[in-house]
């Protein structure tokens, strides 16, 4: 496999002549250099009493998430319940974020499915429906099987035959496995693949999977607000925060800080974030997002089942991360 | 919620008057009642060298299973390979399988879902294909949320919609989530659920539960057949094993010295098969398992990715996982 | 290194001459075959409410204990707190064990440390006590290089320098490490290696290390009241059990009934162990044994700090694990 | 129980007055205010080769570490192979530590043992034998109840007694076992600690930590290499770094990078030192830390059984992670 670097040293004629079919008619070129830098939100879905997919109150969030200066938005990630919805849900509700979205703003879609042909499949669907680029997260239900030989022919797979560039997706507190850094380092040779989003939280691994791949352009991409900041010193390049459903503003402003050098600016307000961010993921996970959602204006409401709304202790103690943080 | 034996013991009227609709048309009390107790092998899915399933070859193990004294077959267990297939592949496989196996045997359909509606929905169709019952696996992606609370609305929600009696499946290897005691306890009590296969091999727990659920008529299956012999001993009533694919006539054997207190002949074959059930269980996984059924006159072949084929020296460590046993 | 079998074949005369000088002075044949079989409880110790060790109730204890068919003490395990006695404390404890119990019963005592060296000198000392054998624990606090190779290494230089005969421990709940099973098959061809307590519980492992050692003469111990049957009925020659110091008679019934084959009774009580069982252990520890030993006529009393006593709702659920079981 | 800043606002007189006597006699109101900020290497202990401290080599590295910028030296951390030497060992390298170092370099003595009343005896012989802090360990080996109540206790139990000010040290990777946040803020209130190293390298804690602890002059040191630019920038105010017996002064120069603000630089450093630190410690472990120093003209040596030497395989893979990045 061609290094990504010596890939795009080739003549865009002989890459094009090299590429499968659906490449040719693609800006592969383009989208292979696609810069990812910047704050995502992996958005929520909202459903109706019903529990089907609510596109008009999906609507009124964007508008206001398009307002706060996000790079883009990601769809389908962990936050969005993706694996509670029909693959027909999950290809909608990105032709919908695409459709009201400005032009400017990134869509990175969630595509990721347990066998490889099902991923190539979804991610076709998901780059027609208007993503810019593809979330592809491992495979994990034979998690004693998926080694570093086996992910890294699945990813692979799917960036020859993905439309758009691919990001891969590492988050081990949901799949009980954490994508090898010798796959990563590998994949990132890969033309087709710009990035990681990292959710684990091992600082350190982070910051050698930015030196292991600092001559590929490899992207590398915060998975959690609670080492954003963290992330950024070591060399990320941005995040794709669930707080950002709720303090968008406040995580971009953290951006801000850390790119401008003001890391004692940052770190005060890195360090008001930890707790609410910790609430609304690996403490009380999506029902809690969604009821902070609320709380700041955006529409949460219920998930689907099994996923349980919070008990009323549960509840307490989430506004209390907030309110003793000063956000609420 | 009424547990099995009152309800049980109500009138036949009574009960049908009480139910879902759906419930009123099936022959619910005989299902629920229904005996478990018996080996069982999770059928693999062959595939095709273009990856489709090859419902031939299908077949032709299912003829030669036949003539194994198997309460009956899992389909769409973990070995078959269920997160791979669609969920029209799924449907079709458990139709073929109920067409092709004589009438005194069980199937055993597998139709766990992420989601509590999606479980549901594959329920029915596996009923409508010919399912005797179902297997329902613990959701799992949302693991930290999966609490008994979650799981106990789950089942119960499945339970009350489906038209055949439901197996909890819980499978800790591959879900990274045990199904807790006191919610396998609650749920024991539900009219429309049998019984568990725990695959997680904690005898002390299997031996609690039987122990907890002994007023239930509840049916506890061993989930591997390295631990067979010691859940015999505890109280399991039969076995869904991995290994019964490759050594059915040997399972159903350690099952019939059980059963007549042969307790020394149990353990001298239990113990030459835990290495066999290892390899293709734990240590190599399903590609060793199709490995080995080609070895013993059945039709394995390849997985689908992202599952690999073995290495050569995988392939060498499985056959002397079988040979130094006497299998080979 | 001669497996236990070829060694026990040479001449008496030529297997004195090649052992170590102690080992010239000491009944090793008859040591090597030292009869494991049997229930041991792993004595608490008491202590004064100065925190000192209480002598005269240990003394108590011990009369009463005699009066029960064990088959010997166990010193010094888990449950007896070496960890935070005094090298001189460990040693007087057996001391005294030895010295209050009949000739008859078996004293084995834990000399593991965490270096090689400081654990041949306790298990010398250990053997001058009067020791009849000594338990082994793996050394743990490096637990990432504690691979296969260097805990062979470290008991096979103790089995070669001990006086008595060796027991290897496994006890994965406090040590954060299993001694491997390929560890224990090599360890198990060392003459002065008579066989292993192993308190990790899994079944699966348990038949398997009695199969891959039964042409040594190696026994296997339970070390957990909670699968013991299912033990037994794999291949294990007896018990270590937290629980036996509570429900000691009881738990020698059950050797009992699974030795006479017997296993419906021992089924009937062996599930109504399992809670209390757990509740002495994994639960609630070893302040919630010394709780129940109180209960149950023998001196618990307090432990050493940090170890705390039970809270008051602690001690209402262990209660309760009794009781609903029928002890209380 | 007074904050520290509550306590420090006293008169001195009135603090003096209300201190255990022992404190009466110490500067207790200097230590407690003891600036921890800076680089320590946790110094390995050099053998003969009859497996007895070696002390002439132990003085070499010691003038040679006098020349570095470190703020001081921990003695008998996990590096130090601590729990392989006796009791006496251990308060003899300290004396020796200290009577060699200069006096403005800190001694930092581990005095962790399992028991709080060990622990509190061994604290004594330290500041005895001239440390200028004590850090104490986690005690581990009843894992399953060391939870907060037992944690708080002991360690408020230690530092009620110490004659030197206190430092928590938490080390998953050997105990299994992760001091709980809520008890670190709760210790952090205690006159007599002064700070916690951190070696779990979760840096969404250590921000939340310091983030907590801001009121107290709580002072954290990062426990590892790998994280410790991402530390620094969280709010740490220094590291305890294996990597530091090796490569001492480029870990001083990435303190003086993060603290001048020259992030660019740091990063830089910061990569480079991640493969060589995670051979010394998670990958290889003392033994290669012990090789390692020998490469880089310290005494290093072999360590006490059953620790084991590198294999070739090992010492290849050591070299390689050293010269990969430039060190060798």
């Amino acid at each position: 496999m061609l290094c990504a670097r010596a890939w795009r040293s080739l003549s865009p004629l002989f890459r094009k002549a090299h590429l499968p079919a659906w490449k040719q008619t693609q800006s592969y070129t383009a989208t292979a250099r696609l810069d990812l830098s910047g704050i995502y939100p992996p958005i929520a879905t909202p459903f109706t009493a019903k529990e089907e997919v609510d596109y008009q109150k999906l609507e009124e969030n964007l508008q206001k998430y398009a307002k706060i200066p996000f790079k883009g938005l990601v769809v389908q990630g962990s936050n969005g319940e993706y694996p509670y919805l029909t693959e027909e849900e999950r290809v909608e509700v990105v032709r919908t974020v695409r459709g009201s979205l400005p032009a400017d703003k990134l869509v990175m879609a969630g595509s990721g499915c347990e066998s490889t042909s099902a991923t190539i499949q979804l991610t076709e669907k998901m780059a027609a429906a208007g993503a810019d680029t593809v979330l592809v997260v491992t495979p994990c239900f034979y998690k004693g099987k998926m080694d570093s030989r086996a992910l890294i022919q699945h990813f692979t797979k799917v960036a020859d035959n993905s439309p758009v560039p691919v990001v891969l997706y590492s988050v081990p507190a949901n799949t009980g496995l954490e994508l090898p850094l010798d796959a990563v380092v590998h994949l990132s040779q890969h033309p087709n693949i710009l990035g990681l989003k990292d959710s684990g939280g091992d600082i350190t691994r982070i910051g050698l999977i930015v030196h292991k791949t600092t001559t590929q352009d490899f992207q590398v991409l915060a998975g959690s607000a609670g080492f954003l900041m963290a992330a950024y010193c070591v060399g990320a390049v941005g995040g794709v925060c669930a707080l950002a459903n709720v303090l968008g503003r406040e995580l971009c402003e953290l951006e801000r800080l850390c790119l401008s050098g003001l890391w004692e600016e940052a770190r005060v307000l890195q360090q008001r974030l930890i707790e609410p961010n910790t609430a609304v993921t690996r403490k009380l996970g999506v029902p809690a997002l969604k009821q902070a959602m609320e709380w700041f204006g955006f529409h949460g409401g219920a998930c689907r089942s099994p996923l349980q709304s919070l008990t009323e202790a549960e509840t307490q103690q989430l506004r209390r991360d907030f309110s003793s943080n000063g956000w609420l």
